[in-house]
This record gives C-alpha cells, sequence and structure tokens, in this order.
C-alpha cells in the first residue's frame, strides 16, 4: 500500500543519517517504537533529517501553546487534507497526551462545524469585512 | 464579490426569523457588529438559524476546551480549506480572545508543519501502523 | 488579479482557432457575452478548443440529468475546491437555468452537510461497511 | 482502520442517547442496517444525535430539490473532499434511490469535467467577471 | 473496494468500445497490462473513450515538457488531492521513465515545502504583489 | 486583505533576524525587490528564518531536478489547494526562469488531466492494483 519501501532497523544500522534519526527518535520519544513515516522517509536520508529536526523544534520543544493544542490543530488539517495515516498518528498522539473522551467529542464538533461554514462561506463567497483585515 | 446579497438590518427587520438571529448575535456577542457571514445567509433564513443555533452550542458554550483553542482548530481548517472569509473572521475572533504574537506564531509553524508531512504523508502512501488502529 | 492575460475580441480576431471558438460560445448560448474563463484560456488555442468541446458536451448536449442538475454538482466540486471564479459563474447559471432561492437553499444545506460529515468521517477514518463495496 | 471503536448493538442498548438514535435510523429507512459512519459517532451520544437530526432534515425530509439530487450534491462534494467512506455510502444511497447506470455516467462526466476547470481557473487565477456578482 | 465493478477483458471483449481501447492502451504502452481505472472506467464506455484520448493527447504525444516532468507534476496535483490510486500509478510510471531516487527525493522536498508555503500563505492571507499580476 | 501586517524596509531594519533575511533574499535573487510573503511571515521572525533557509535549500541550490521543473511542481501543488498568492508568486518565477507559453499550455492541461482523473478515481474508488505497490 506504498509506493516507497519501509526501511528495517537492520536496513537503518547501514546508513549513520538514518540510524542517526532513528536513534533520536527513540532516545526522544522514549520508546522503541518508530512509526512507518520515518520508515518510509529514511529512502530519503536528508529530508528525513531535515523534517525530524522540524517535528522537534515544533511539535516537542516547549513553547507558548501546549502540546495537546498543537496535536489538535495538526489532526485539524490532516482531516481537512485528507491525510489517513496523518489522523491516525496524530489522533494516537493526542490521546497519549491526555486527551479526554469529552475534549475529542467538542474538537470533532468544532472541526466539522469549521468544515460546514467553510463550505457555506465558499458557495456564497462572502467578501470579508473589513472589520477582520489587518493589512 | 458574492452570489447572494448581503442583507441590511433595515432588510432583516422585515423577516422575523432573521431579526431574531441578529438580535441574538447582538445580544450574545455583546456587540452592534453583525458580520457579513450572517448577512449573507439571511437569504435562507432557516439555515440562518440552525447554522446560529451549532455556532453558539460548538463555539460560544463552555465545554472542556477553551475557546482559544477551538478558534485556532477553526483557523487550521479553514486555512486547509482555502477559505479566506474563515480564516480572516476566525484570526479576529482568536486575537479577541487573548492570541498573543508568540501563540500566533505557534500556531503557524504547527499548521504549515502539518500540511507539509501530510503531503509527505500522501506522497509516499505510508501504510497506517497497527498500533495506531482502535477498530 | 490574473496570471495570464484576457484576450479582447479585437486579439481574438486575429487568431482563427480562437475566434471560431468565440463564435460558438456566442451562438450556442444566443448572447454576445464571452466571459473571462475563455478570455484567459485563449493564450492556449488547443487547450480552448478542448475544454469548449468538453463543455459543450458534458453540459450542454441533453443527456439524462436535467441541466439545473448538472449545474449544481458543477457549483459543489467547485466550492469544495474553493474555486472562487467557478462558484461564481456556475451559480449564475445555474440561476439563469431557474434555480429557485428555495431550491438554492437546500442546497446550500446539503453542501455544507456533506462538508461537515465528510470531515466526521475522515477525522474518524471509519471504516467502509462491506454493504457499499462493489467490487 | 478507525481511530474509534465501533458500537455494537448491545454496547448502543446500554446508552439510551445512542439506542434512541440507532432505532430511529432503523424506524426512518425501514432496514434493521445500521452503517459505520453512525456506530463511530456514538462514542460522542451529543454529536450523534445532532448530527442525525440535521441528515434527516436535509436529506431526508421532502423539500424542493428531489432526493436524487441531493445525493448526487452530496458524492459530488465527498469526491473532492477525498472522503472514502462518504462516497461510498452516498453512491450506495444513491443507486437506491433510483440511479441510472446513464445518469451515473452523466454524473461522473460532470464532477470531472468541474474539477478539471477549477484547476484550470485555479491555476490562471481568472479574475471574476462582474455580471456574476450579486453582491 | 471500489464503488463499481472492475471489467475483466472477457467483459471488455463484449463491448466494441471498450474492446477497442483496451486494444489501444495495450498497443500503445507495448504491454499486456491494463490496470484498474480504466477498468473501473469501462462503466462508462463513452467517457473511457474520451479520457483515455485525452490522455494519450497531453501524457503520451510528444510536446516541449519531457514525459517525467509531466509525470511529476501529476504526481504533485494527486497528492494535493489525496488521490490514493492516482499518487500510486503515476509514481510507478515516472518510475518507468527514468525517475532516479535522487530526483524522487528532490520532488518530494518541492511538493511537501510547496504545501507548507501554501499553508502559510493561506493563514495569513498575504495580499498579492502587484508585478505577479498579469492582467 | 491581509491577517497580519506587511512589513516595510524600516521596520525589517530594526529587528536583526528580519533585516538579516531581506538582505540575504536580496542578495540570493540579486534583485531589490523583497515580496509580501516575506514581508508578513516577518511578524515572525523565527519562522521568517527558517522558512527562507528551507526555501534556499530546496528551490534555489543546485540538485538534479532542474529549477523550471521545480517551479512547475510548485505552481501544481498551489493550485490544487488553492493558494491564490502562491499561483501568482511561482506563475512569475516559472516565467523568470525561461517558461514557455508551449511549455505553460502543456503544464495547464497536464494539471487540469490529473484534477480530472483524480477526480474519477476518486469518485469511483478505484482499489490500487497490486503492480503499483511497492510495500
Amino acid at each position: 500500500m506504498s509506493t516507497v519501501k519501509l526501511w528495517t532497523d537492520k536496513a537503518a544500522a547501514a546508513v549513520p543519517t538514518v540510524k542517526a534519526v532513528f536513534d533520536d527518535i527513540r532516545a526522544t520519544r522514549k520508546s522503541d517504537f518508530v512509526n512507518n513515516f520515518w520508515r518510509a522517509l529514511a529512502n530519503q536520508p536528508d529530508l528525513l533529517e531535515r523534517t525530524w529536526a522540524s517535528i522537534k523544534r515544533v511539535m516537542i520543544e516547549p513553547g507558548t501553546l501546549d502540546p495537546l493544542t498543537k496535536e489538535l490543530v495538526y489532526i485539524a488539517v490532516s482531516t481537512a487534507n485528507s491525510c489517513s495515516y496523518c489522523v491516525h498518528s496524530h489522533t494516537a498522539a493526542a490521546r497519549a497526551k491526555g486527551l479526554s473522551e469529552g475534549q475529542y467529542a467538542e474538537f470533532l464538533a468544532v472541526v466539522s462545524m469549521a468544515a460546514q461554514t467553510n463550505s457555506l462561506a465558499n458557495s456564497m463567497q462572502v467578501p470579508v469585512d473589513p472589520e477582520f483585515m489587518i493589512a
């Protein structure tokens, strides 16, 4: 079901860049599990390295948004882009970060309400109110 | 720039359903401003009434997600769906609810990182790890 | 606001393929109005000719779906794809083919309900029931 | 393949809101079949109840658009949003409402023609003709 | 997993239009393999015939863009539209036309970079610079 | 028309990170023109710096795909994502890199053909041929 080969740990061990990223994923997440996204991206070691560095910076390093909020935003984008893999992996991540059933229910209500009103605004081509424009 | 007429307050005053919704928007938001989305939807009074009732329930009534998180999820979906109107109106709403520049910068980083990895997962058609499936 | 030049009638008159398509648009629609889509596509005469031939065959020649239903399907796709130009032009076309305000209100309700449930099915990654599969 | 648990009838029987919706789905459709969308949404009883109420109102109650036209619009949106579940379920629904092979062929021609011209209008960024604007 | 029946060679043999297209696909590609897209589209012989004629003209006939560039553009669109089938089939086609691993890595970097900056430009609603407008 | 302020050169001069990026954009492109995308992103200096670094690496440093091919892939993604800003800026960039009218016509034909067949494959939910799967 993939257009690329998924790298095993054995294959990864033979390419230093890939091995280093897989090791860092395990150390950062304190888990032995390396999910398929990284095993697919390993075919392009340079892109693997840069993408993991970005994910660490954006999703893992502490900032002003809490980690659960970031995961919800990630799932929202992935849903709208119809990325099955990303919806699955980030919903699992949100749960690991404490998403309750009540929060998930509200999240689904917001995401689907946004999709609904996006559709209405786009069908009626509603002009933006000047009050909403900054520049 | 619109495919429908935008209702003035005078037009709204003549149709009880529309008037009631416009009045409730003003009372709920404690502001005289009724934005173009509702003025466009007023052409379909029944849909106007149901959409406003949903927005109140999903976005305004207190729940387990804080109001700012809901707005960020809303902007994320609207960005992915390329709904110019919705991005404008909900970014303004997020700011009114206290979005700081630092939070907005992080939000943009998350949204665009999600779009980037969605694109990678969709191009490589990465198979979902069994660990992420519930049913 | 365009990435290509829009052809005037004078420019069209100098290129036989473009002139022939513009003439046929006018004859087919019994109107002197040639909208910007065709004036933009005129930069690529071959694509102009093939696209107009397809539009005539799919949207204008009589078939088993009535013309108004076809326009509604067209607007639905254009809304989901966020094509501002297409939403405007096909909403105008639907009105010219007799779309009533009541039908338009119902159409907006269906389009936005579909967007909402698409979003729910995509976020929950609902597995397709075997009953719905043909092959 | 799902990010949520699918509710069996036994699980549904234990939660009054869920049981009531499942019962109403069966009574309304005059069929014992409750498809996975509702079994997934049952995890959020409140959203289940509101979504089913909207579907009944928009898709099942008689209006000015015929039921088959509504299903075609629904499939068109679901195709553009790449919602596999929704395309499957509403294509089955359209067939149950009498969609002929000839109508389906024409529908596919319209949907794909719309996608094609959306793409052309979006690449050339064709400016909307003033003739198409209402407000 | 399909909403339509997939035509076997035996079924195709009984319908002249379908048989002629399948024969031409085989002759053009110098291969006995007819992929599922055409076996699905065979349910609508007229659409099958027109779609194959377009594919031949756009993707197979020599032009000013080289065949590999066309395949990369095709995969890029299919990724953004989340068309799993099309990503698979055109990635295979690109490889058959000589796509190297290094080129594929760069392609993935470009596609995902574009998705990322699309998302940034759409969230910030950046106004188009007059320098970029033709008309 | 924007949800953020666009930075003037004067404002940029006061923030070292922003000034450094603007200077590098000018030096790299050998042009005084800094387009609005960067003036908008300047509100988030850290994201500005990382995004410009990625663009340089992916789009400007020499690789195995030629610069014009990369721009065409970029426009293709931007068209499918309906990013008006990105379509405008990268179509201008493609022209600056030598895109001929004939190549542009072929590009438009490929992009719109892809959108059309994406739509067909997604509506019929065509199952992926095993021949196209790698893993």
